[in-house]
């Protein structure tokens, strides 16, 4: 029996134990956020770390220590142990929060995969690499928020105790492209979020009879406004001005999503998509995980009920965001909504709703080449280095607060079922990623 | 005292009578409608003629006949009987359906304008012409299904007695434009009402950094779309078609309208506008009164609750509607509709809804001009031609069924508060208004 294999039983007790405590941020009933912190504190330290709870203001974090040497070099290591609400209805297990193993070594449970598997995957291999005596300084950030936008995650870091600055942060918390071939996302997409709004009258909806072809129409103005924003078809931006800060991709990242095992029929179907914008892997590609978007969530403000009301509404909003790429910038992006509306509808007033930076870290240097050697020395594969087309708000924040490269090392794939029902982990990723997180901090205190 | 001053004790009774009836169609509490129906047929039996009601599948109607003598002309008057709802609220009498007469002999109450105090006013109006001798048939024709659309119109005409065809029908339901000046409207809009649905997933919203600008957003879409149906600012329609049977306005219907003492100011108040397509009286008059329109009143689909959620909706349904005018027919205009849709976007659905004809009468002619010549008798001032833009079900209907030529006679005024808190009537109203019924009898009888 391999020295992971002995793990076994511990790390299944502890996933257990985590996924036994419904740490859904958005409710989080009973404290039970604040239960999952002092019960992972307590595994952290049973297994030779040190551990305290961060208070934030929001919920709590988690702040881990394992370390080897002072002087040695700092690795921190992000993850999650907030979930997202799990109904019963849909799962093939009584209770989602009762973690059932099966005999092929899958963990199912809410939780499992997104993050708290991956999460003691690391402490693991953090307390792997220190049995072995690696000269190497581990933190553990832990934080309770993530599934709801990471509101406190600035105070926690903020919380921790002084220190020198990380050489290198690992974040787990995403999910590869294929089953077969490990990926490490070097980008994300940021995020703009706002409102435009129109209002055409003080009172009620009018009469379409008595009013219609003479009063304005807030609904349709607002729609023609987003219409001109976009191409709703092709998604193409028409606002002047906010693809210029894009970076272009280069052959050698588009080298990296051509290996990511990216399939539009596998993307398709898993998204229950009639149809693509594009069914050309490279455009496809490209057009998710490192092209800006402009979408139309919903126009408030008209008739929702059933049938057909034939009044005009007075006023109608429409909700709006952006995903935005390297290097474009939030606010200069907002600015340009702000003067095209100006000049195609003054009477629409654009509102500010929130914003986060897209995020771009290394894929070459030392750190990156540390991971990626230790990603393919535990899966026996390369991988590839893609983006994501998602934020995470966490990434930026450290990324500004900490000022250190940043490399995404996760562990989910795609038959996970992040965020859905009967989602799951498995003992394979679980062991390998411990090895992975053993090899990287070696990889790291040797260099 | 005149003999239409000694009738005021017997109106007021009777009108207070049948605004106690909360004839409210669109719920009928308690088989109020047919109560309403009951007491209206005793009401005309009480003043000497025949009366019954009309059983129609829906709600009943009330046939009246006062009769001078076989072989004269006969006269239609339509009016209906049931109501708009009335919540207490911000009415200044306690209770909406005990009218309340004020010292100057205004009515305050549900119904008073809309449409029990006109349908008194013609009835008495008959009762004078029949005590006069003046030799016509008259039949009142008492809907009380209007509020809701007259679903059952069809069918009471159907069951009403066989019998020579009218001479001429005079509709009793409409609002004068202005204050001092009669309106007598010969054109009503029809009306054309659709949806265009678009599913681009069978799934649920999916996370827009996951999907984002490669999945369709079928809310964007649609948006889009519309957009291209009619220019949002100016409300002109882009259907290649639509305007073809369009019937222009000639110079003498242009002058009807300048004399209707419409006024921009007025309107955009009334309707709590904060702007109009078009300050300019005749431009803004033919906009609603004789132009077609094409209105969103709402898309479906989409994200409704608070805040922006980032999702791609998989599906997005809009309500749209058409106002007709002369001579455009619902059917071309939807299949116009239809074939547009499928050049622009052939993944849409454009689901029909319902159709209204639109409506034209003469402004001509000796029964137009009876009438007009009865108004300006009754109220000393030479009414003004016009249209109205909103559709009446009923008139389509006997257009088609009866044959005979139809006037629009309204006695309402803008101040009566028509559908709203503290509608209202009056004595001055009502009197003239049975002055005017009883001289149109009596100059159909001299033709």
């Amino acid at each position: 029996m391999t020295q992971i294999e002995l793990l076994r039983e511990d790390y299944e007790d502890a996933l257990r134990g985590l996924v036994a405590i419904p740490s859904v941020s958005s409710s989080d009933e009973g404290g039970d956020c604040r239960r999952c912190a002092e019960a992972a504190a307590a595994l952290i330290r049973r297994f030779g770390g040190e551990a305290r709870i961060i208070e934030t203001g929001g919920l709590p974090g988690v702040h881990g220590r394992i370390r080897s040497g002072s002087g040695a070099p700092k690795v921190v290591i992000y993850n999650h142990l907030d979930v997202q609400p799990a109904p019963v209805e849909g799962w093939s297990i009584p209770d989602p929060f009762l973690m059932e193993i099966r005999d092929d070594g899958t963990y199912l449970g809410r939780g499992t995969t997104d993050d708290k598997g991956p999460a003691l995957a690391a402490l693991f291999g953090a307390v792997l690499a220190g049995r072995a005596g690696t000269p190497v300084d581990v933190e553990l950030i832990w934080e309770l928020e993530e599934e709801i936008g990471s509101p406190s995650f600035g105070p926690l870091l903020d919380a921790l105790p002084a220190g020198p600055r990380p050489d290198v942060v690992a974040v787990s918390d995403t999910i590869w492209v294929s089953t077969n071939k490990p990926a490490m996302p070097y980008g994300l997409r940021g995020v703009l979020t706002f409102y435009l709004r129109l209002e055409t009258s003080s009172g009620g909806p009018t009469h379409s009879g008595l009013t219609g072809g003479l009063a304005r129409n807030p609904f349709a103005e607002i729609a023609s406004l987003v219409s001109q924003c976009a191409d709703a078809r092709t998604g193409a931006i028409l606002i002047p001005g906010v693809y210029d800060d894009v970076r272009p991709l280069d052959d050698e990242e588009r080298e990296g999503f051509a290996a990511s095992g990216w399939s539009a029929e596998a993307f398709r179907t898993a998204h229950r998509l009639n149809s693509l914008r594009s069914d050309d892997p490279a455009d496809a590609m490209e057009r998710i995980w490192a092209r800006p978007t402009f979408e139309l969530h919903g126009i408030t403000g008209g008739y929702e009920g059933p049938g057909i009301m034939t009044a005009v509404p007075p006023r109608a909003e429409a909700k709006c965001s952006m995903r935005l790429v390297p290097d474009q910038k939030p606010e200069r992006i907002f600015e340009l909504v702000r003067t095209f509306v100006a000049q195609r509808n003054p009477d629409v007033e654009v509102v500010f709703d929130a914003k986060l930076e897209p995020f771009l870290g290394p894929r070459t240097g030392r750190y990156a080449e540390a991971a990626a050697a230790a990603v393919e020395s535990a899966f026996g594969v390369r991988p590839a280095f893609t983006r994501e087309g998602g934020s995470i708000g966490a990434v930026v924040t450290m990324q500004e607060k900490l000022g250190a490269p940043i490399v995404l090392m996760g562990l989910s794939l795609p038959e996970h079922n992040y965020h859905g029902v009967d989602e799951n982990f498995s003992w394979r990723q679980a062991s390998r990623g411990m090895v992975m997180f053993r090899g990287f901090l070696g990889r790291v205190a040797g260099l």
